[in-house]
């Protein structure tokens, strides 16, 4: 499993950094975070296939984060006849914003979609402010009919616990929770189930099993006989199942302790920091946090990493070469691993990929 | 007054060429026509300050064409209070594709915003094809109530000669003419007015006219008197006045002679060249041209320069390093070439600036 930084620019894309969008790679499939404007030409730059895309998050509806998402749709579509839909999960109005886009651009797809929305609780609506930064009522529900290539979502709304269970089959979770920010903006926990243990394959020829389909079924946890008669259970040579990965995408936030509840002892936490430490008090009346502000979280929730994304255009890039009088990410990151020690922070550049092994049982 | 190539892919974008945009840049404004995704990012590669656009026009509202017109505005708005509206112009539908953009993101402008849409005629939607490519209704009008930064538009209906008026002041005109395409598109026929000749400066000394308020008055088309007395008419001293120039900007057409009503004698036309000229067929059946119908239409329009846009991803840069078995642009501006002449075509990359200069009288 790899996360792969498409744009970790936050409000608007420069000619070296891109918007938000981050890539969860595994064998089989793609999935992104976020889809700001250009995260179609970032994929291109990267290693991921647009055609591997299956699913999609979107944390909230600022333009930075999903105004990548109906080019990014058309480009999937090239040559791809995708026989599943690709399934989009995000806040309510999400449905609205790429119906209306992909409709009146008259943009018909190689397959289906579907969008999910993620029903809104009062508490994400609540945001104090200066005054300086208002928002307003907007009609969020879809007025026309369904786009030839879109089939009916769900509208899924929180648990008691206030968890949104998003997506779940044998193999992985997603399951989301809610952030302060300036609009209704989420966190994305993606929970692997326990991988099934290795198979002593040495063991096992030496009991004088071959390999092939009895190999399957033991490690499916069921006992097998060997051509020698002898019965094997899979406790005699399968080891401990391991456990599952746990990465948390988070959108924008200046708050994300709702994260406590389901997010803790990730491999890793992508999380903002907007602005530098000294810039707090305006870090939070915009809704951002700074490097301390996502290490405090980090440090509570025991995660193994945390990634720092979504920079000020204020920071340059780390490797800039004309530093004179420029701040780069770099007072950044020394500011959180200043608290979580430097082992356990990346600061998130365009195109890094960074790979989350499998946990040793 | 300068064209600047911002994109000139069909489609989509790919690292090295973005989707459609064109600026014109004249002393004291810029104007965009079409605004595909990643706009923006070109725009701050190029040599056109964002706060300068003034005037947005949209030949036609498929994804490469409009799909960054909402991240450009927002960018736009960085620190820039524009006291005068930015006006943009394109097909009906466009009010609301913006619209539904920038009010589900939250997105609040430093300077209003008003979006005149053009009335489409019924000629407009007759397309006919082998069947592979199909359209369908969609509800054009908004239903919500204005984005805060937004003042209302016009519906511009076209006069008998189905020409769309859309902008006229003291120094300049836009007219619109439609184009044949899979969906409703149009050309931009930019005007300029006849500019006032050029002041003969060493005989108004001669006459002991000082430089200052009397030059600006005469200049103007008045009479003044010399410090001795002397009436001196503007014939005298004053050149005659000077040809505007003329642009035309084209949407995807695969049939463009409406522009022979009011496109003849341009400086340039912009045309689409999507396919080469074996491909004919198929460029025809998607609504595209190939070099000769480019040609053609700018033989019988008598421009001075045709500049080819809108290449298929099949084509190559042209001054592609690693063109092994590779197609590139060249093949479509020879083709043009063999019919207007080398001198008369430009073959359009990304970020070419081409000068259009004043005419002699």
């Amino acid at each position: 499993m790899k996360v792969i930084f498409l744009g970790t620019a936050s409000a608007y894309p420069t000619p070296d950094r891109g918007v938000s969008c981050i890539g969860l790679k595994n064998e089989d499939w793609v999935w992104l975070f976020d889809c700001g404007e250009g995260s179609q030409t970032q994929v291109m730059k990267s290693e991921i296939k647009p055609g591997k895309i299956s699913k999609i998050f979107i944390t909230h509806l600022h333009g930075d984060h999903c105004y990548g998402l109906p080019g990014l749709m058309c480009t999937i579509s090239q040559n791809n006849q995708r026989s599943e839909p690709v399934e989009i999960y995000g806040p309510e109005g999400l449905r609205k914003f790429l119906r209306t886009s992909l409709s009146l651009s008259q943009s018909q797809l190689g397959f289906d979609y579907i969008v999910h929305e993620l029903k809104m609780i009062p508490e994400q609506y609540v945001f104090e402010t200066s005054g300086a930064i208002l928002t307003w009522d907007v009609n969020l529900s879809c007025d026309d009919v369904l786009h030839p290539n879109e089939r009916p979502g769900l509208l899924i709304e929180c648990d008691r616990d206030k968890v949104w269970e998003l997506y779940d089959d044998n193999k992985i979770g997603v399951k989301a929770v809610w952030l302060k920010h300036r609009i209704p903006s989420f966190a994305f926990v993606i929970q692997e189930k326990p991988i099934a243990g290795k198979l002593d394959a040495a063991k096992l020829k030496a009991k004088g099993v071959p390999p092939g389909p009895l190999y399957s079924k033991i490690k499916a946890g069921e006992k097998i006989t060997a051509p020698s008669g002898e019965k094997i259970s899979p406790r005699d040579v399968v080891g401990p199942p391991r456990p599952g990965r746990k990465v948390i995408i988070c959108g924008d936030t200046c708050w994300s302790e709702e994260l406590l509840k389901v997010g803790q002892n990730a491999d890793i936490l992508v999380h903002e920091a907007t602005l530098q430490n000294s810039c707090k008090d305006t870090a939070i009346q915009n809704g951002h946090s700074t490097p301390d502000m996502a290490a405090d979280i980090a440090q509570r929730l025991n995660v193994k990493k945390l990634v720092l994304t979504h920079y000020s255009q204020r920071y340059k890039p780390i490797n800039c070469t004309d530093t004179e009088n420029q701040e780069t990410v770099q007072i950044l990151y020394d500011e959180a691993a200043s608290v979580m020690g430097k082992d356990r922070v990346v600061a998130a550049y365009d195109l890094l990929s960074i790979s989350v092994p499998l946990k040793s049982s």
